[in-house]
């Protein structure tokens, strides 16, 4: 199994993604990585991590690297000889079985759907996020690549996510939709058409989910369209920081609340943990012909290294054999559509 | 200054309305309240708090009320003798100057709507929500009204959390678009052409606000659609809720971090009072030709009286004068529209 890996993505690349690599060689024997950057650039990092001349490594130069606040678009047609399209090419050339990026989200979907194509019977890719909740983790699709959704879609993303959590060993995931209400008539025009979709489908569907009820963790796997997706997604991101930011402010306002604080270090150590993306690594962008994990831009080392693990486990279980053949048995592959 | 209350309106009701009631009986001595509600069912509360003969409390007798969980629609199409129903008609014949209900939020608009009509040249109401942020409140529009939203609801949205962010004291407010990436061409189709019309208005818009801000008040009025208003508002609500209870598990686990807990009290309490909406009491629904004020299901009745006094102030302020002057202004009042 060969994983290309984006070195120059991620707000702190490529150092956190070479140590992460470092770390995923080590840890799982039956990986090949494909490293993608700037040969002059990654060198030092390769030869302080003494991977240099490793068995399983080999490395792939990329002239360019697109940069974070770069228009997807532009970037991946411009920058031919970057390290995230030259990943995506990888796949598509059958020199690797999936990437592994934590760099700008828009310009990995669009560089894998152009280069890899999409699954067949696919009209649009979808990022599937793992949330954390009150009763276990929950699959979030689609997490933001697709802004202006049709009922085809949601219905596509939610079998998406639905092998991908049977991946993870969910039986008969429950699948829901992120709506307004409870009953079937409450939603937008593209809620109520979806709800209609999915009602008929052969799946697990157990209606709309409110907000209300997202993090009770009421279905295994929630469906919407990317631009409420990636609102949901950062809006709760950002929500959890400024809590954080306000239990800080809290428990350092005096001296017993300071000791009270050193106290419970490990209490605090552990609601840490709970929303902690490290442990998934990154999101899969579902629905290419190819795996494709998209890290956080902030990850870690130790989150490249989940990204990678991920990236495997998504390749050994097959899921897009799963979701091409599901996608069949639903009804709801698209004639002329994906590869 | 009359305000009608919703008796029946709320989880909690009759009780906790009455309640709250009665306190703003007794702060509020500028207000007259006309209780909208069943005769008997509440005679006993209004006896138990002393209120039965208040000389500025009137007793209107409702035979109907409004369940949490009816369809909006037919509830109000249906129950022409609601307590909801009649609290609108009160100020659509002028005997209260606005409305105060913790009930169904969407029989609450659609009753409005039906009875109290919308602000000339307003197309749609804007529910618009009062949210905590690291620096300070921001205004939230729409929280929930109107599900499916064309780009000129929107502009207008701006206008009215504008108009609601001045009387609160806020000079000048920044209003910002949420949207899913900084730059203007980034978006859905309708915040796309919302971009395009807000950025020719006379307002002080700063663009996008993307939902990894939103908790940091880069703006003090924030416009989307709203789906993913409610989508937004009652995720961040469940989110909160589950952050709490992982808290109090971290805090219960052992007798040391129990201890601490304890030590620690008053810093639970202060960020308990944070996300409060108990001290806004409610959120305007702002567009309607009159004032209506949407408490939370669950209000409390410090909440009740609080909304009471919002309600108050956005009578003195003269919100619905300074929109309907505004739009003008901004040349997005739409003709043929409202009352």
């Amino acid at each position: 199994m060969k994983i290309a890996v984006d070195a120059m993505g991620g707000d702190k690349a490529p150092e956190v993604v070479i140590e992460g690599t470092a770390e995923a060689l080590e840890l799982y024997p039956f990986m090949d990585i494909v490293l993608v950057g700037h040969e002059q650039r990654i060198s030092h990092l390769l030869k302080h991590h003494g991977i240099t001349n490793h068995p399983r490594l080999r490395l792939v130069h990329a002239e360019q690297a697109i940069a974070m606040n770069e228009p997807s678009m532009s970037a991946v047609r411009g920058k031919k000889n970057s390290s995230m399209t030259i990943c995506a090419e990888l796949v598509q050339k059958g020199e690797a079985d999936a990437v592994v990026s934590a760099g700008h989200t828009g310009a990995a979907v669009a560089a894998t759907t152009f280069r890899m194509k999409l699954l067949p019977g696919v009209e649009r890719a979808g990022i599937a996020a793992i949330m954390p909740s009150t009763k276990g983790h929950f699959v979030f699709i689609d997490a933001g690549a697709n802004v202006d959704c049709k009922p085809i879609h949601l219905a596509q993303f939610a079998i998406m996510g639905e092998i991908f959590a049977k991946s993870m060993g969910v039986h008969r995931p429950k699948v829901g939709l992120l709506s307004i209400g409870e009953e079937d008539v409450k939603g937008n025009d593209l809620t109520k058409e979806a709800f209609k979709m999915l009602s008929t489908m052969p799946i697990n569907f157990i209606g709309n989910v409110e907000g209300k009820l997202l993090y009770e963790r009421v279905a295994d796997v929630v469906v919407c369209d990317g631009f409420v997706g990636n609102i949901v997604l950062k809006s709760s991101e950002s929500l959890a920081k400024a809590i954080s930011f306000w239990i800080k402010k809290a428990f350092t306002k005096n001296t017993l609340r300071q000791a009270s604080a050193i106290l419970a270090k490990n209490a605090f150590k552990e609601l840490k943990e709970i929303a902690d993306y490290e442990e998934y690594g990154g999101a899969p962008l579902l629905g290419v012909n190819g795996v494709c994990i998209i890290g956080h831009g902030s990850s870690s080392p130790k989150a490249i290294k989940n990204a990678i693990r991920v990236a495997g486990e998504i390749v050994k279980f097959k899921v897009n054999e799963h979701i091409t053949a599901r996608l069949a048995e639903c009804g709801i592959a698209v004639k002329g559509h994906g590869n």
